[in-house]
């Protein structure tokens, strides 16, 4: 079983709120289950789309409250870490899709790539190495992102582990 | 839905084990999420019980593998938090029932009580405050404990939100 | 050097305050580095007397915002952690000194024990394993709590590193 | 009385230990704080810089055993929180400089401007926004970096408290 990260704002436009809703459909389509943030935005948008194909959402929530979770979410987990928790998403995930995204997104892209785990970019930052590299592989489509982030972290599933 | 978090050592007795099992089972049997530390002994024997029933169990790990988890859970999350994760378990569950133990189970009952979440004892810490009482309800088997900690949840429910 | 946590609740009376004030004294008489919860209470009063022997104590806030910490700090340290702070001054510690206290505080001991930091009690939780023992040798005043308390600290120094 | 952290890799070339060591210089002159993550490269090099004036330089580390500290910190926070210990160099700084640096810089730098703490960046990665405009100022040399560093953590004080 996979467990795929989408990360992204807490505000979002309707054009990307579309994009992320289709970007959790597609993780549930392939049986992965979604870790997300918990809260709004393009977390919200990725839960819906998990729960419109049955399939699992879990939010990792960054304040003491679990009313802070979006609607959509099939479990949520309360950390009380505030922005300590996107280390956690990091850590869980066998692979992240950055939707789009502000400064936590940038955050947790660079977490995810410390912890060896990918990173697939939609519509998202940006970012070059000193060789003009993009340091992330991007896609256009929301299913395409989802085919690339499988694929890798297929590839590097040996060292993350495996739920089952 | 509840999340009833089970903590307890990670080397247990036999009798131990099953008594977390039990309660693992009935967690299950009234519809609760278990939540955990995800690893062995007690937390893989409520693991155990719940998968008997066909219920959800989510690990709450301390490490930065997810190879540490026991076989029985049907979620993880990997936090590399170490003991710091036992705060999330916590802030996370509508109430804790504490199996047996060890210093990490006494954290976790300060932690809980701290937040407000409610703790039932089972074999666990007898502990009591300056004026001698309690601070926890003891039970004295698996069915009672789970009993009594969903009652306890659903009298603080208002103030720890809802996953749905 | 030896860092000294002294933790116990944000309120307090009279009397308690004036202990906690004396151990800080006492731990900065003796060249340690006090580390604390960095808010009122017992971690202002220890804070408090650490300033008057011109020590140094260092508080580990578990909110956002630096302005929660006491106005005798040396230095503060801002998590945005919540409760998982607790875990921190126990891992950062080469001995607790536990005054009074609430939940907070028997969460701490069981962190630090969990982790293999001895822990003295002044005035705190008497909490007895299932022969009937102490978990924690326990002081009868402030001077011989940080006598205590350095003593078992020195006995575990191989295990915890220093930091000069 | 000021934070200041400084970010960037535990391995890095003699060319970047000079000009963190610069940095932990300027720091120290300035009568700020410096905070790193207590390891070895920049860390240590700019704790090195630290004590070559007599300053006081604090390394919040990663791992669980304060032996992993470089060896010029004044004082070390053991947090036992892998790679999550970066929010906490975040939250706890007035503003930071990041020199050169991998994934985990990367990191701090959205973590950083996430809690709305200023960066200036020496050597580091260019990130641009979706408007083509670097996210961070960029300074060329150690002691302007510092310069810069303040007079933003100045603007920005009200929000964050003081120690001081």
């Amino acid at each position: 079983m996979y467990y795929i990260g989408v990360i992204g704002a807490a505000d979002c436009t309707p054009e990307v709120y579309r994009l992320a809703e289709e970007v959790g459909r597609e993780v549930a389509k392939k049986g992965a289950v979604l870790l997300c943030g918990g809260r709004g935005g393009v977390m919200e948008a990725a839960s819906l789309g998990v729960s419109q194909e049955g399939g699992v959402a879990i939010g990792i929530l960054p304040g003491i409250d679990r009313r802070e979770e979006n609607p959509y979410l099939t479990y949520s987990i309360v950390t009380g870490l505030n922005d300590a928790r996107n280390a956690i998403i990091a850590r869980s995930s066998h692979g992240i899709i950055a939707v789009c995204g502000g400064y936590g997104t940038l955050s947790e892209i660079g977490l995810a790539l410390k912890a060896g785990v990918p990173v697939v970019g939609l519509k998202t930052w940006d970012i070059k190495n000193p060789r003009g590299e993009n340091i992330i592989p991007l896609a256009k489509q929301a299913e395409e992102a989802v085919e690339m982030i499988l694929s890798l972290a297929g590839e590097g599933r040996v060292g993350n582990g495996d739920a089952g």
